[in-house]
């Protein structure tokens, strides 16, 4: 990974999260192992940081604090946190990237706010009107992107368009993928089948003269199944699917649990078969898939999940860190401005 | 079960899915012992059907066959189906139901065919515009009832107003709860996130002066953890998010296959847990499931998976035969003129 040899300083909103600080600068120190040129900008209580970085030398080592007072809670209202939140970790660790202080930042704080504040600061690219939540699904043949997650809760033919070519984007920055294929997703395969803006984004999307490989129109299976690399839907739907889907894979785990524990003779089948269930598991483990990008920004901000362990946190610095190194955004910029000339052409938007 | 001592004609359609005539009739069998008071116009080819017949006495004695001639298939478009079907085992066992003759039709064949024509032939109840497609989904606490699935691409906030009176009404009617908890599904708790449509839906459901017993909005995750037993839904999030849903629970069962198969330890782990497996299997099982309805419509028609065993198909009779004995139309009609009433008494709609 050629990221690793690079200096990049990231800014860590180390207050956000359920597990933070602690788990902010574990993370943290063992992303440093994984990148070794990485720097980080620590935005947080010094009085707290502080002491916790002492018994961390490495780290501190690669690491500058910045003082901050505010801390955003996990139930602000986003609105709010935007207005009373200029003096918090998570404002001002988005604001480092617009300074050009640091090249990417990440949080595991309150979600909504995260958005709310990277929107006002970063602001979207030229030519993107609604940024869209990025994130990795496990499939039967690896991975895929999918978006919007929940940034928005309507998109029209033009927005499906633009998150595609930002997943592509993704894709070929964090799966290292040459050519994603991209699907939409729709209520059926056929042409005639679904929403009018999705099947206008279809029409755009077969249409492209960009480098997108679109495969068509996908149904809710496809994801896992891996038919595409890349999944466009709206945030409304996205955020739907993912968290039922999520909620799906629960039931089972808590079925398989309750059944390993009927009967000494199913106990011992599972103390027999650990290998192979701890295999499952840590296939199906959402640790590793930790970091999702508002992408469409102007800048880099990686939301970690709000529970994210040391392990799970370092590998959202790791998503920020390919983002960076593939410069995401300047992909999606170039893109962009294609399409835009070919609107001014007066080819298809 | 009262439902099993009422005489009661059912049509089916005996040509329609993957696995038909074979599983439908089959499937007709199993469902006669469980209810006997069931009665079957079996619509089809004779010359088919009554070979197979005379190795089922006692199918046979319940039985009468409708000769048809036409099928549609299962890649048949829907348009296309309702203009050259006429003559067809799907059509005619839908109009048995308009004219009377059985009181359900249960068809395991192409659900967009099956959807218009039923739609066409039974028209929408009084006050319904839209139907919709209501099925069961396994969670902890049990089942739950889901809609739509597909029926419709958009929905206003009346349609999901109708589809919370309709999903209640099936699960009373299923599942046999006497005050069905409602959930409306979007991308978060708070009254503020969402769609309009959404919303707006919301605060109709929450002024409801019906028997509704609204829970308010819930996140995908919430339908496998059954923190509700009605979940409502456009058509085109429902549809996806369950089979995003399918499609996870296929993944985790392959990732299981093969971890299983992966060592001879892991085999005779498999082995010794294999009636807790089993039982897991079991609970997932969706032919237990089977049977989605076309809630809406002047008369009831039930939708079997295409890929139906008989098991599976006489579980969708089973379906129909509790829609018919709980009249699950007479209480949506009776909420819906409440509601009309209501609104013209000035009241909210």
């Amino acid at each position: 990974m050629a990221a690793g040899r690079i200096q990049l300083p990231i800014a860590l909103d180390a207050m956000g999260g359920d597990n933070a600080p602690g788990c902010v600068l574990r993370g943290a120190s063992m992303a440093l192992i994984r990148h070794p040129g990485l720097r980080f900008l620590l935005y947080g209580n010094r009085y707290i940081l502080e002491p916790l970085l002492a018994d961390i030398p490495q780290l501190k080592a690669a690491s500058e604090i910045i003082h901050t007072e505010g801390v955003i809670a996990g139930d602000d209202k986003p609105s709010i946190a935007v207005r009373r939140g200029r003096n918090s970790s998570m404002w001002l660790s988005i604001e480092s990237v617009k300074e050009g202080k640091s090249c990417a930042v990440v949080s595991a704080g309150n979600t909504g706010a995260l958005m709310a504040m990277s929107k006002l600061i970063l602001r979207t690219l030229p030519g993107i009107s609604r940024p869209a939540i990025a994130a990795l699904f496990p499939t039967l043949r690896g991975e895929c992107v999918m978006l919007d997650l929940g940034a928005n809760v309507e998109s029209d033919a033009n927005d499906l368009y633009r998150f595609a070519i930002m997943g592509d984007a993704f894709a070929r920055a964090v799966l290292g993928l040459s050519r994603p294929r991209i699907g939409l997703l729709n209520v059926g395969s056929e042409e005639l089948k679904g929403k009018d803006e999705v099947k206008a984004a279809a029409a755009l999307l077969k249409a492209n003269t960009l480098d997108l490989n679109f495969h068509g129109f996908i149904e809710g299976n496809d994801i896992a199944e891996g038919t595409v690399d890349v999944v466009v839907t709206d945030g409304f739907t996205g955020n739907i699917a993912l968290k039922t889907a999520e909620g799906a894979a629960r039931l089972i785990r808590t079925y398989l649990k309750e059944a390993f524990a009927s009967s000494p003779i199913a106990r011992g089948g599972a103390l027999m078969a650990y290998g192979a269930l701890r295999a499952v598991k840590d296939k199906l483990d959402d640790r590793k898939r930790n970091g999702a990008m508002f992408l469409g920004l102007n800048g880099i901000a990686v939301k970690s999940h709000g529970g994210a362990d040391a392990f799970s946190f370092c590998n959202a610095i790791s998503v920020a860190v390919e983002l960076v190194a593939h410069h995401i955004n300047t992909r999606i910029s170039q893109e962009i401005t294609l399409l835009s000339e070919q609107a001014a052409a007066g080819e298809a938007v």
